[in-house]
């Protein structure tokens, strides 16, 4: 419990369900004199916003995120942020057919039986709905990130066995594609091929998984050694993403098949700064960052909801079928909609690593 | 900073240097009336030891845990627990030529750059030594596991290849095997070729990454939502490990790989209780566990401290070679070693869990 | 910063400004299955609300909380509680003309010179508006402690040398006279004293400060040793209150004056439990509850805003007179409204180390 | 539990028992690259040492700090500062006769309702030996706090109606004077007034409470709002110190007896910086410093442990007569040497309001 807050410096709280009346998140933490606005939130939920093309989920949430505090005359003034987005799209009655069965894949088992009721509307708490508030504070976190120069950016990467191509020292390069993209794949070739695999996969009622990778420009020597490694906090960040199943950092599980001679990165002195020959360690050496660029990648499940009916119990532990309700609205590939949630995150994670390096040394 | 600790409710602070006077950890939140002795820590720590075998570093460390408070008459008193080990193998002088030299793969780099200093002996806090004290206090987090009826074990998975096969269900047939094999594998065939692969690459003067997995059999309902996730913590856990570069859960990354309708797990009742017919969910669904078995997999790059000379820049940025002292111990495959910290990692977390979960529902 | 959360297993953040768009709480950690309505909260709002007598200020606040989230057919659902107070009285304009002189007593320069900036409108977030969030939270901590078998009660004390008698251990009997008094004060004779003293005051354009005592019959063993005492969260909880000066706990500051041999508590056993014939202790030892009633004392400056014109500076440092603009409201005793504040403040940590306990022994 | 650290950026573990092994300290979050030797805690330690007037306790503990990590060739490294004291002192054979009595005024009842069972050897964890960790912990936070320009100094300032009356601005010349004195009071003629009444209660077997006042220079902006304001940091500090009773800040108690106008502190601009005519703010604002001098006082009930005889129950809740061994040793007035523990603890909480304040604006 108490397990709705992230981050130590730059902190935030998030609340609601995904049918109750509103969602929010409080960010407290961020130093006063930032220029913020409703706009820089909307803009990046606008992204995360389902209904934007087949890719995704046709609802339509038209989210609008309001600032309650924090924000006087345009800027920060050391206060908490509150930010709150009301629900609109309401009807929850469609799922009353399907709420004494058990979904597999879903919340609603653990959920039941932890806190022996489940708000079965929407998914409740436990709705990626609740992602679209870590989206508003990653907003803020990330124009404080851009005020000391840092860029963070994350984008679809792989999907069955189409894997976008990109170069990843070309952080503007990569954000430019990947905005362009509906699915958020900055390379044009692995984009259509994975446009076409979702189609067909939604097609059949079924679902896909995928990857979605993070980078950043991040400075030389953010992060904490021992339990607080910067790879660590990202992994739990990327780990609290609904129906994210693992996480690796620079050459990841690839590192099985290596000899420490190939995955040692060789020091090099260019342009005088310390840069490495290779980035096997994803820009991250004991927990602390390299100054090379960071490298995160993190898996999705195949969204466990499909239409496709499925084997499974009712409350009462008998056997029953499962069918989603005619007009349920779920994405075929929830790894697109997290390309924001994982940028997102990231940038929390980053947000408060930079606050807390300012006490390393005198 | 202040990143020296780790857990919630079961918290531990550890401290020291591989050079320095001793190392130690801290253990607050342990409950009262819990049966721990210097022997129960000794055993675990006995096994991670090195010099075991030619597969781990030929060191005698001999580590001797001592018991400095908290305990009194044979049973935890809600006190904290304080566990010191001293150390005695102690020439740093072997490493004088080498220490104006950038290591690769190594925190050297980073922390000089972060703190403006550099304990260069034997590699100061950044040394795998520090996780003697992380096995340590997860030998307390086994014991009050125990109590309440949870076994938690990890076991080497993979090199390279080679990878073991084991029922992940039969978890004491899996814990037995693992500790009679010298390198915590508990697939006998696949022992063996691991063990020539890491015998044939300490001959090269190079190193090998590796697998660690680790499984429980987690009673339903442990775990918070959102971003205290049992995975989320898990990944925390794991990704602090030194050389550790990814956490996956379940099906982790080869979910990429699946459809929906193959990765959601079907729901049965058997035997009086709901299981799932596969696990690919891992023991978790939405950060809660499902009472199937928990599995997860972590991976550790090889060895950064290898024999064979490498190109590197030396403290005013030239090209300098570095060749390490003659007499260097190094485990040609760190997650051989890893495996009882991945253990102990995994009962701190699930011991905290457990605590946390005493306040869910009313 | 991140300084707007209070508590660790039943954990407050409160968020919002007196002139911004809206005031409010997110509780986290609070157990599932617990009855909660709108109503609970109202009641306690209603309490504090201004307008209520001459005794307090006369604005009109109507004070509306709305819960948001975490509470699912009535009851609580383990999820996080969101609690919205929008803001109704807003006219900001007449503080126009003192916008640049810095106010004694007032946080409008502490905040100017460590954010860069104030929000001048009604004090933003130093105002006292901000304990109606703690008032709705003490609001649910309270029902839970009831759940439990716990009240909480608190009520004005003293105002100048006039002082309320009352039986402490006779809770219920306290509760009932101080609802009854229009300034919660629980002696007839002592309340219509301080009435008229706050009137007198009021008359000159002054103000008064006060002594605010809870008390609550909780049981044995609650709170824990070292730095999380009981009398040391209840500290940090009373001196968080908009100008309160200072806490103390039973015998408090009289200590000064009483040998070992007299405040020493002598144990008694009485209708099979074991009780003090005195309780100098305010029923707390070594941290830790001892089922006699609790007692807590906490003192509030007099309201730093009055009518009388005082001396001070404008922001260029130049010395000017401070004359509060015509129609601006203050209470003439801010102790009088603290009262709810400060029940609420000792529920929430009660409620705290109530689920804190539960993990004392096994 | 887990209630065995403090602070938040700066912040410390303590662990031991009174007659166990040893106690010790862990502090994690002090930068790195500051001068810090075993000297400089050596003589902290020495000052709150027993045996050295009549004025407290006649142990000789001879308490020998020894840093076992964190420092590096004088200097800290970023790593955690690892020190223990080892107990020399060991005899509780002394106590067995009085193992089986409630012990008034104690942790005895308290920790063996919570725990199940108690430490009866010298108090266990209870013990005021816990405050030399605290102290220890202090003197680093002290040469912290020194190398930003800020000083912190308490003293014994009253004792029943004697009164020390020192000039607070002048911190210096305190300090000096209080060095000086065998019970820590600047004022000689309090000092010789309090010295004769502990004298003389000594003599009756009995004992007497105190209060210890401290100041800062502390400069303008450290604290921050809402519930991690100075005063309640302070508060929690000073209220976990065995014994303490109460805290003020500034006018405190005496509050309740000022009106509006006499209270607020009148702005002054002086020799170019705003300060205020008087000080019963005691420096701090809405929780942020205001950069007068902090003025906080603490009071110390007298000490429990005391030779007359006195009625209490035994474990069977029997009635009994408690006669503390011959030869037991205890302070007659436990204020005096609370004065370096209070010195101490304010360090703590200041070295990390000063952390936590450099991200208060961009």
């Amino acid at each position: 419990m108490a397990s709705n807050s992230f981050g130590t410096l730059f902190r935030i709280t998030t609340w609601g369900e995904s049918h109750g009346k509103a969602i929010g998140v409080v960010i407290d933490g961020c130093p006063a004199g930032l220029e913020v606005s409703e706009e820089d939130i909307q803009i990046e939920l606008a992204r995360r916003s389902p209904g934007k093309s087949i890719y995704t989920s046709p609802r339509k949430e038209e989210d609008k995120a309001e600032i309650l505090s924090g924000v006087f005359d345009g800027k920060t003034t050391g206060a908490p942020i509150s930010i709150v987005i009301f629900n609109k799209d309401f009807d929850s009655s469609k799922y009353e057919p399907i709420k004494h069965l058990l979904r597999p894949g879903h919340a609603s088992y653990t959920y039941q039986e932890k806190y022996g009721l489940f708000d079965h509307r929407g998914g409740g708490r436990a709705s990626a709905r609740e992602t679209a508030c870590r989206v508003a504070a990653g907003a803020i976190a990330k124009k404080l990130l851009k005020h000391f120069g840092i860029e963070v950016v994350a984008f679809l990467s792989q999907v069955e066995k189409e894997i976008a191509e990109v170069e990843i020292s070309n952080l503007s390069q990569i954000k430019e594609s990947m905005l362009k993209s509906s699915i958020f794949c900055p390379d044009a070739k692995a984009e259509i091929a994975i446009m076409e695999k979702i189609a067909s996969v939604k097609e059949e009622g079924d679902s896909l998984g995928g990857i979605v990778v993070f980078t950043s420009n991040l400075p030389l020597g953010l992060g904490d050694p021992i339990y607080e490694k910067l790879e660590a906090k990202l992994g739990a960040a990327m780990l609290s993403i609904p129906a994210s199943k693992g996480f690796e950092i620079g050459s990841g599980f690839s590192s099985v098949f290596m000899k420490g001679s190939c995955h040692n990165d060789i020091f090099r002195h260019e342009e005088g700064r310390v840069v490495t020959k290779t980035n096997h360690a994803g820009g991250i050496l004991a927990g602390i960052s390299t100054g090379m660029p960071l490298i995160g990648r993190v898996v999705f499940k195949p969204t466990s909801s499909i239409k496709k009916p499925q084997e499974t119990l009712n409350v009462n532990k008998e056997k029953e079928l499962l069918t989603l309700p005619e007009g349920s609205r779920h994405d075929p590939c929830v790894a697109v909609r997290a390309v924001p949630v994982v940028e997102a995150m990231a940038a929390l994670v980053l947000a408060d690593a930079y606050l807390l390096n300012r006490n390393a040394k005198l």
